[in-house]
């Protein structure tokens, strides 16, 4: 048994089209107009296959195909909200897959032991509204319902309102539909399955992320008149964090990375040294050891490099995620489904978050990933082969299977 | 005999009304209507002087006190045009205190050889109108006028048709008030004199001057999901730049400085990695050979550092200005005069580019500087000790008196 690949890129097309931009992109933020008109066509294909469809109160929905007993279901899902240039896979791969699952088996007029389910999670994005993962925190019991639905986003809207103004703010208790288990299929957002040119990724782990803002206060003054000695430059402090991110990570090794992406100097002038700067750092890692190490390592040097430049800083915490381990089973399964198939397969860790790694605390829990061209996501140009989505949705397929029989 | 320094303190304050700003500070942009205020001012205290006006094509204006030969002046001055949050020293002690040397001759009833020239040049900041120096460059035939007359400032106006606007566009040919020497009276804008507690600084050099933007293209990518070996990270190249312009400075020593003062990425989040980076390096030595070693020097490391990171590169220069050499004599009549005033004396190179390099050329030249309290300009908060400002225009007058007779 087989999913049926034209089916599932038609689905893929189909929900492309709402809030299609340039270039073959998505915009379709959470909550959004379009966001509303991509749920409404989802929707309605759950309602086509036969799914009992709930909508929670923080809008995530979840369509159940019956098993022979009754309770709580074997999972999979994803979501559908988009960043503002993002592509048609992430996210819309995992929904639009399961319900490619539940199609084969209607076809095949399988009914399976334990109920199986297909859920897409409200606003895992998290760029109209903070923080991203939303909908499937609050369905696990990892944020709180209303504190969320109470989130202003960055256009001044309230979440809850804009739920209620779209027609998803559901009746159903947060959480209620139960998982036996969860598996997510989505696209890597990374390069290494197409580096090694595999087909399929087993994920393991999902890393710890930590991001800190450093506010840097200097001294503005003129770059022709002032002495080296005598400086105290917001920028080059700047640099030298930025640099050390880099070096910490190549000195660890293993799966740390570290990121300055945001650099900004005031007054940002050629001739003047700058007097303050505002940077991020972002690390992560799958060892929460590890990776608190590194945030030591960097709160020493910037106190360090401070102290001689005589520069201030202020730091500030933005988001601390320890790391996920995923169920050892359902990384086998995926594992052994994906070679007993015939594909290539690693096992790897995701640099991302994902609505999944809600679920790791509560019911056993996995990812499959399938490779994305040039490791881009979040982006119009986010590609993944047919084949290779393919490959992805029959992996699916049978760990659901072997899951819910 | 010695100058009236409440007499000098009155024109200061008088000037800094006119486009005063909070703090203290001063906003006469060039060929605005604060500028022609602060030119009627002036010019109106150069009358009443007795001074032989004339302003020439570019709007310099220049009064000369006749000596008994006839022929080319011994010349001082400087600007009175200040930047957006200017202080009230720089450039306008210079003219008033050319005038305070004029009125303190006129009072001690002294007719010199030679005759005194007191001179303010056209848009010596360059903020509206780029490039700096314009006036006294045109005057002494290092810009061409017609260019200059041409050029579009910041705001889309014409300079020509602002200085004909505010009624400065003289009919005398530039250049045709010819300068026997020249000697500028400036503050230092930077932190040396203060720093080693002197009173007077004969100015030997002004550094040579090197601007180079570069424009870094990597390619932007997801910080938790892309291995530290495949990045291609703009704002990590932007960042070793910036360490490397300390490096160099540091390695070079003697008065070699290098700044970044400007970095921007794109796309600037947080967790993406920077796809772009731009950046400027400022460096300047009094040594045109080390300047140049300190460029190349870059210019290799630039290259290396994108070809490592795999991050393509432009860069183009914005600015290149050779050190200038003051006359040696001129260097030291000022040093001997300051000494035998009783004032402590610093030979010392200029960090910043002023109106008398253009003249270095063309005639002996020199300056004189006095301290800047912690080495602020270009900043309402710019200041200089009133007893400062008077040991300043006492050594003014000492050598433009030896200068004339």
């Amino acid at each position: 048994m087989r999913i049926n690949l034209e089916r599932l890129m038609a689905r893929l097309g189909a929900l492309a089209m709402v809030g299609a931009i340039d270039g073959n992109g998505v915009c379709r933020l959470a909550l959004s107009d379009e966001d509303r008109a991509g749920r409404d066509l989802v929707l309605g294909w759950m309602r086509e296959l036969g799914l009992d469809i709930t909508i929670d109160r923080i809008g995530n929905v979840v369509g159940v195909r019956k098993g022979r007993e009754a309770g709580a279901a074997v999972m999979t899902g994803s979501h559908i909200d988009t960043v503002a240039t993002g592509g048609r896979y992430d996210g819309n791969l995992g929904v639009l897959a399961g319900l490619e699952v539940v199609e084969t088996l209607n076809d095949a007029a399988i009914t399976t032991q334990k109920p199986l389910a297909v859920a897409f999670f409200t606003n895992e994005e998290g760029v109209r509204y903070a923080p991203d993962m939303m909908g499937s925190a609050v369905h696990q019991g990892q944020f709180d319902l209303d504190e969320m639905l109470a989130v202003v986003g960055v256009d001044g809207s309230t979440l809850g309102d804009e739920l209620m103004r779209i027609g998803y703010a559901g009746d159903m208790p947060v959480g209620q539909q139960r998982a036996l288990s969860f598996v997510e299929l989505h696209i890597e957002q990374g390069p290494l399955l197409e580096a090694e040119n595999i087909q399929i990724g087993a994920v393991e782990k999902v890393q710890g992320i930590s991001w800190t803002e450093y506010l840097l206060n200097g001294t503005a003054n003129h770059a022709g008149t002032t002495p080296m000695r005598l400086r105290h430059d917001a920028g080059f402090v700047a640099a030298a964090i930025t640099r050390e991110a880099r070096q910490i990570a190549s000195d660890m090794g293993g799966d740390q990375v570290a990121t300055v992406g945001v650099t900004e100097l005031t007054p940002n002038l050629i001739n003047v040294i700058a007097k303050q700067a505002r940077l991020t750092v972002d690390m992560r890692n799958t060892d929460n050891a590890k990776l608190v190490d590194a945030e030591q390592r960097m709160t020493n040097f910037v106190a360090e490099v401070c102290e001689t430049e005589g520069v201030a800083f202020k730091s500030r915490s933005l988001v601390r995620l320890e790391p996920v381990s995923f169920d050892s089973n359902m990384v086998s399964l995926i594992a052994d489904t994906a070679q007993s198939l015939g594909f290539s397969v690693k096992r790897m860790p995701s640099g991302a978050g994902h609505d999944a790694q809600m679920f790791a605390p509560n019911c056993p829990t996995a990812m499959i990933f399938v490779p994305s061209r040039n490791g881009i996501s979040h982006n119009v140009a986010e590609y993944t082969e047919p084949e290779q989505l393919r490959a992805g949705a029959d992996v699916l397929l049978q760990v659901l299977l072997a899951k819910a029989q």
